[in-house]
């Protein structure tokens, strides 16, 4: 879920709840919070407190709620988790830690200390674009007899790594791994996946629910049709700009171009510009969003 | 300066203390807390703030402090800031933001940003291996327009672009050009820089201040005796280890052995076994250390 | 295919010849040779080009071959591919220069300039772990102007980048998209390729052929049944060695062990110890490829 | 050296008699031919083959010639040499295999038996940024055991690791250690380099001449000065270009400024275009070069 702000450290609470029921409405089966497309690195600490807390009372028990408690502190995370915990959140995300370069036995090591800290169910979230650092599939091996880490989340789009995750996570049946870029969720789910967290929910969530199922009924040329679709949203509001930051900004422009919140974006990153605004304005409004998303059977 | 802690979120007073009279006995121009050597990214917003005042307490003027403020999210950097100023603080550092990947023109633009939210004078600190971005030279250009960004620390280890940053300094002579890797120090004055930022000098500040003395003064020879001395250091202490991490790991076991503080490192790291504490002690030993630094002419 | 060498500079005739029976008994579509499994960039520009006659002899006609010259030099590219088209192959494959750093546009334009002075047609070949560079999907869209550039393979195993080159060849359909890593064949296949280059058919070309005609006929539940073995081959014979090289030294044993060709690889690598080699030859027996890959309907 | 090129495979061997005498009357003490600045991984076998014959029959005993024989083939490398031997060459040099991601273990393994199939000694050269390999310290202290690997250019530009370099190999003391980047000339001379190896000299090689010498003579002020002059070529002439081959564009269009050779490049590269071309005439000009380039007492 994108983070609707009103400026650098003020949450936007009614663009909030516009954004989770939009998001619910979709018949997603869970809300990641704080992730990458949450900004939550850029947030303050308060900011991301309030956010737990206000997001876990507007579900209020619909969907399960999980947080991202990824933070070059361990004590921070910690200190998140526990937060969480008490607002109601059902599990926490860390991507480890990102600042120090960290060998996979440090990863193993600190990932089990943090597991054994923490008052809630925990995923792993390799991301090692941004915390350059990846989850090697040993490690992930070593973690599963951790019990209260019970999945992970794969963003790296290396498929190869990721079929070698489901592999090892067989060993464990309750163990979910779920995939990050959405533009792979189909494959993935054929591969034997859980599920995907997918940013473009945040737009059209009812268009990834849909392939979700299609993909889980083995529905090849239904999955093959919602997936030009995801692929369609990639190749227009994600490319809009110039930098990876373009992703987060092609987000919330089209929520500011569907009336959900405000394009504000927090530092380091910037909203887009008016030429880039135009233009994700014209792609809402060719992908039929301004009289808000449809609904897919 | 390294940070001596009991335990993950508790700071040793009695060992910071210590610590620092043992730094300043060395002769060293100014004192920078909470930088990778100080593991400041894995510290909690708490312990960090905690340090801060204590060591501006303790240090009470006898030299400049600069006090990191690396932070993932802006606001919490400028509040850090902010209580880096209230303590006494002579100026902050940042390294730019570090889990997001970002453009030069995005850095250029935050940075201005951070400057102008900052009550204190800011250091650049450039330091791309552990947050995947360099501050290109023209990024330092436009940001020697910002009249509080008032110098830049370069741990790159990459000369060619420091001489080139000092050739772009060189337009504002009140602009500092420090240099992060410590074996090139010497060099580094030579070629025009203002200082260095050196983690060996928590064990032995008098080599550093003296080798940086004989560089000043175009000394040739007794720089490279000096320098030899900086590389014995960089060869024993900082390579017991297997990773990145053996060179924290390293100097806190020093620090241990000279009876300054324990050698506790914050997560994701751990200290060093007794194989290699026995081998720091052995180093410690050789190098003269364990009677107490000497004090170089 | 596999290069079966006798020496560092000396071709294996008869292991050869058994090699190129054993895959086409499999039922191939196609011969690649003087790719990365062919270890091309390692053999000297005379034993290329007796393997490149030999081939096409064997062969004769019965599948097309494809011709690696991926070469640092475009002159020696460009003799490769004449000598290529002197000994009846179909196609030339090239990865791009590989040894400076090269721009988007740069590649762009030395492709296209390598085309036209080609007597065959070209498939590009995207293999940026080796060659630093990638054909970024907007470099791919100018080069599908260029008529005798009619496919390309891709190596990264970043499966959204495979999706926007399919999405990017939807412009000529003549143009054909193959995957690289054998783990993603029937993924692709699913998204829209148009076939794999798969290192294993050395091994077990019958496993491989079964798996791309499962996955053209949309057969979801066999697809994912072949794709274990892929994944079992990939995991055992792949993952005996440390390094990379592993991957090479793994396909060699294994001919090795199936009593094809030697295991002889050309400098800058060596073959397994006796450890790994019998390590494969464990493998090889369970796989049940001792007594001759079974040939699947 | 530049390789003084009339057209893609043919060299220009009236440009190429100027060229040597250009940079023979600058003083310099040997030269390096078929090195990254030569474009040598570009040029064919053939032309390689030429070019040496020519330059060491230019230069007839006047300076050692060093040849460059990377090539991702180990026999064609070692063919390169022998070649070279025949030619009359002083010594060859290497930068390890470029395509296959190669571990320590084997880099050592591989120059081992390179050095032992050599019939001239060998350097080392250490080109991480277009090998992705590094010769590791302990890589090269393996190393310093073959006696005919007789020396390591480093063209990292990482200092530190150039330090290191010199402390391993003091153990040997008839082994030459070289710096690459130009820009680092005198730096590396005061931390006990042998020399250096300068793509600068093609141009104004009185320049790196006397910048050795100042810097032999530890005469810091006027190394100071004549680096700046480096410098300035560094951040002109090699600046004028977007991508990394503009420092091979500008030294071309500089020589054909000059009245040396044409600014041909080999592929995959292309000469400046004129807008370019006219920025490196003006800087020529302005480096007093037109009229012939000073020689330096």
């Amino acid at each position: 879920m994108a983070t609707p702000l009103l400026g650098q450290d003020r949450l936007d609470h009614a663009g909030l709840e516009r954004l989770i029921e939009h998001i619910l409405a979709g018949g997603v089966h869970g809300l990641f919070i704080l992730g990458s497309t949450g900004e939550a690195p850029s947030l303050s600490c308060r900011l991301r407190c309030e956010l737990i807390e206000r997001t876990c009372e507007q579900v209020s028990g619909r969907v399960p709620v999980l947080v991202g408690i990824t933070d070059a502190s361990f004590g921070d995370a910690v200190a998140m988790a526990e937060h969480a915990a008490d607002s109601g959140a059902a599990a926490v995300v860390h991507a480890g830690p990102y600042y120090f370069p960290i060998a996979q036995a440090e990863l193993a090591a600190t990932t089990a200390n943090l597991a054994a800290a923490l008052p809630l169910p925990l995923f792993l979230y390799n991301m090692p674009s941004h915390t350059k650092v990846n989850f090697d599939p040993d490690t992930v091996r070593r973690l599963l007899e951790v019990p209260n880490i019970v999945g992970v989340k794969d963003s790296s789009g290396q498929l190869v790594y990721f079929k070698k995750l489901l592999h090892v996570a067989a060993a464990r049946p309750d163990f979910a791994v779920l995939i990050g870029p959405e533009e792979l969720l189909a494959e993935a789910i054929f591969m034997g996946a859980h599920g995907g967290v997918t940013g473009g929910a945040n737009l059209d969530p009812a268009l990834y629910v849909s392939l979700y199922e299609a993909a889980r009924a083995g529905e090849l040329a239904r999955a093959r049709e919602l997936s030009a679709g995801v692929l369609r949203i990639s190749t227009t509001i994600y490319a809009a700009g110039k930098y990876w930051s373009g992703y987060l900004q092609g987000i919330k422009a089209a929520l500011a171009a569907m009336g959900i919140c405000e394009d504000i974006l927090a530092e380091p990153f910037q909203p887009f510009g008016p030429a880039e605004k135009a233009l994700i304005e014209k792609y809402v409004r060719e992908l039929g969003w301004l009289q808000g998303v449809p609904l897919r059977a």
